[in-house]
């Protein structure tokens, strides 16, 4: 079969390799219909990300048709169309118990990490029972595939954790596909004011059109002072920080009201300063998460009764043999503009 | 002035009375700008509510100009706008500190009930600064009415005590002008489904119209059935019962799933069979609540921001010379199709 | 192997059977070493339990060695000393993903029901890897027994859904084995009085024992009037039903106080009178729970830390080829003042 | 009166003072009985807290027995026995409504602050229906004192923010008696384990008796080598930071679990190191908080019930006299081992 591999810092290729085999009871094979290329994807590329070994086939998205399962599989059968969840969860150890499936001792994140993933034509999946999701009958398979891994990270690490409610006013530093996802879910709960900050006007008006009541661009530095103005010198309920560097993290804490949450999902490759000598009696949260898709039913849900319009977030299509092409133009997402690039077998 | 008063079962009037007094530090007097009738208001008329005595001037909601503040009021000062909570607070007791107005040791539900009410032109408001509410600049006042008592009804007891959640699936039994404020106020929280269930099928219709995803009428006694075929035999996260009899309270023991919860909003004048011998295990919760008014800073800022237009319950406008046919217009809702009269000063 | 067999209603016999096999690959088969009986089993032969047919081993609880497991049994091994869970988990349906293992629709309480159970040499236990959990070593194997089944019911269903907290005013109507368990593990929150309430002076004694601060007889059905006189005349805030019969879940309508809990524990055969003409306005909750045993864990951490002492439960101890005296014994319960029964292999 | 008084950096002086008289109608004069001294009263006499100028009479605990009240005092007269929260709280803003007391925009911290405080015989408190609470009848009035401000600051900042539960692994970093207060509530939730740090062997010898599960000393500085040694690799499930400078946050941030909270006490001067590329995927919250004093109803039953024995706290007894000398004990805490000194008038 084609597959796209990680070959090590820089090397990238589309190369033919065996189609993978049921290796333990609880496994599937999973043939692709559709993938989609993850930011994570370009920090691997990178070198940024030393549990992903070069010869690794990248991608940890994607919808597509069972093939087999191991004979422990009880829920999923050749044929069933399925979502592929960004983390396996083996639903036996302690942090798959409390729902915690990110931690998973045995799982976690590992598609397309630390074992082969979905930018190929078929991937094995372990703990089927417990990290495929059943695509709904008629569904449309391009939204499902913001099911795996970027609507749950949004909609957890952003929206769930930051506890947005009717009527709050949420912050969301980042207007990158997490942050717009975090402003797509984020509508979930009706709060009354959801204020996008990022650099790029771009983004900044796709935004308005995602939903945001008011956009700032930060390249004046003044965000902060806007979002303080625009909020009554009170600040945000809600800060999300969406982008993953220590200024964006500083800025949720100089926004956050008293009483308010800073809900980081950026991946950060560096500490912050944490102002604990302003903070310390700011009655505030701060929450880290990976994410766990344990929300992944309640957002197929979601997307079913058309509560939320998940497509919206792909911005460029291409076919699997284009993949090359679709790195390059996710790659460059400032002159693109893309969001998602969705990848068709 | 002029006031509507209960004389006794079955008797009402319009009579003079003496304009109302600051009688303790912490009361206000307020100006009615607009008022509105509620379903209780009914039941008084009909001599259902023993603690209202004749002579009572009814009515519990209305927005107003404060006229004058007694010594110790602080957050409000002659001229402001203001809406006035069905429920008064003394912001001192236990429950009051608990965030349970509606069981004020000093308050509760007093207003145009143990106390003369707002379907006057003036009306003695106590605790004012903890049972009034500043109407903001330039809000529609016709929808501010909504925030004294029928959006928290249905928001609180109804939604937030039936913990509606995106992607759930929510039955409203009763379509009446409550059943469509938690219909209206569940939509804060992206459920997948809403089904309404009424008798009525203007009511139903009017559902339809307000967001409801689908309607059953239950005329021929099967919307158990019909509810439990939609749901794949499966039941409702949410059934609110939003009637106050015994039949309506047992078709949501019929239809919730396990791990769901009822959640009443309807006044009950009797006893109902709870059915313990198939609940026991369904792992379910059962929720009673008199509104506490705590949610309407939050339900504010909703309409505020246009996430909510409560302005929609408003089907009839009178002006307050003509409250006895405001109360006509309301009381043969059947006919009228009334849902919220509005009453102008 | 020798069992105890439920032969139709009434008739009990210790009776040779097969060992039983592994028969799907989540299979384990366990070697008995402790197990007890439940009022549940008691229900049983008298033929109440209409999903428990004739020639079926009774028994949900124990403790034992892993004899042998299928080849998708990752997390025991033979020879590991484990807990048997009286709820089988899938770990894979919709309730499962969500801890409400009792509505797993491929297990639930199905063990010594609708499979063979635990009073016998051997069982096998479906879903191993979720349904069983590991012994510590050096535990006290009898305590571990009380958390197959007894422990979790009182805390889950009467101490977690009756939110029992630091300060609050807990009631607890019967002091049965559940009750009991339920007001051990109460004390997990420190609340400032529990109030046990029974018909039988030898259990009010051993609550005092074990943690009561205030004992009722409510031999003269006076308890309600009992209770309001202890608590000011404000009730309880926590009522938790251990009894299943309409009588005492009513006597918890009468003691609740406004923003209070009925948790019911008990198994109830009737529907119960349900005073919402009284209740509607109250601002209380009812719940309903089969035990999930999702706090198996949490459990066992608090009785390896001794936080709580188990096996203050077990007043009798038996051998196997006891059995039937053992049955006698806590059938008999008024005169032997049987709580928990201990029957070793 | 007599009154302790801050006169600038390093001054301070017993003076003669007028005896406070009502200012606004929710004002009440207590006379004191008990108070004691705080260690933000130390940090103001070095000149730390920039709101409290020279020229206050300094203190925020104690009890007393009201001898005035305004006009629109209710809930209290004179001869009532008092505690005095150290929040003021206006009971109507914005975060009062929100039980954010701490936040409150007409009071919060502002006894011995900004206003005059409760080392004097006589103490004006304002907004006294929501800021006093009733002494209990033949309540120890010695343990009452522990309720203005270290219980309820170690049990809502530590052990609520903290999330303590049944079963849980809690470490306290910093044994003094904040430590200690959270030491002491941490035992109403029945965790498993809870590990005092400190350099002080004292103070751990204390945390034993306290009802420590385990003591470290980090003179070495290998705490975190330690604490990841005693939970099997895994790290604790809260982490309470009772000191207030960067290392030991840092030592939170070392030790706690994937899932766990860090609750922040400690009054922080400058900021910290926050090492998101550690902790963005661990799934953590970091909790911060100003005391609100909302649980103090709480508490005062935990205490009236003997569930807690507050008075452990007290090391030292002084008359007012000698106040100076308090002053002198309770700054020299490393050789008096004192912990809190009560001074009584």
């Amino acid at each position: 079969m084609k597959a796209f591999v990680f070959n090590g810092p820089g090397k990238k290729a589309v190369e033919e390799r065996p189609k993978p085999e049921i290796s333990a009871p609880t496994d599937a094979v999973v043939k692709l219909l559709k993938t989609t290329i993850c930011g994570t994807d370009l920090h691997i590329l990178k070198g940024d990300v030393p549990t992903c070994t070069p010869g690794r086939i990248l991608g940890h998205e994607g919808v597509g048709v069972v093939d087999k399962v191991g004979n422990a599989v009880t829920a999923f059968k050749p044929g069933d169309h399925v979502i592929i969840s960004c983390i396996s969860s083996c639903g036996t150890c302690e942090y798959c118990r409390r729902g915690m499936y990110s931690h998973c001792i045995n799982g976690g994140w590992i598609l397309g990490n630390r074992i082969d993933g979905t930018q190929a034509e078929f991937v094995r999946t372990p703990f089927a029972d417990t990290s495929l999701y059943h695509a709904p009958a008629g569904a449309e398979e391009d939204a499902l595939v913001m099911l795996s891994d970027i609507l749950p990270t949004g909609f957890e690490c952003g929206v769930l954790n930051g506890k947005v409610q009717p009527g709050s006013t949420v912050a969301i530093v980042g207007a990158g596909p997490i942050g717009l996802a975090a402003l797509l879910t984020a509508q979930f709960y009706a709060p009354a004011e959801i204020i996008m900050i990022d650099l790029d006007d771009n983004r900044l008006e796709m935004s308005t059109r995602f939903g945001a009541t008011a956009v700032v661009n930060n390249k004046d530095g003044n965000a902060v002072e806007k979002v303080m103005k625009m909020t009554g010198g009170r600040g945000v309920d809600t800060a999300i920080e969406a982008v993953g560097v220590p200024a964006s993290f500083i800025t949720c804490e100089d926004i956050v009201a008293p009483g308010g949450v800073i809900a980081n999902v950026g991946v950060h490759g560096v500490k912050a300063d944490l102002h604990l000598e302003r903070l310390w009696d700011r009655n505030i949260s701060i929450t880290t998460r990976l994410v766990d898709t344990s929300t992944t039913p309640m957002l197929l849900k979601t997307v079913q009764s058309r509560r939320i319009d998940a497509k919206k977030l792909i911005t460029h299509r291409f076919k699997f043999d284009q993949v090359l092409d679709a790195y390059e133009t996710f790659g460059a997402a400032a002159n693109t503009h893309a969001l998602k690039v969705l990848i068709e077998f």
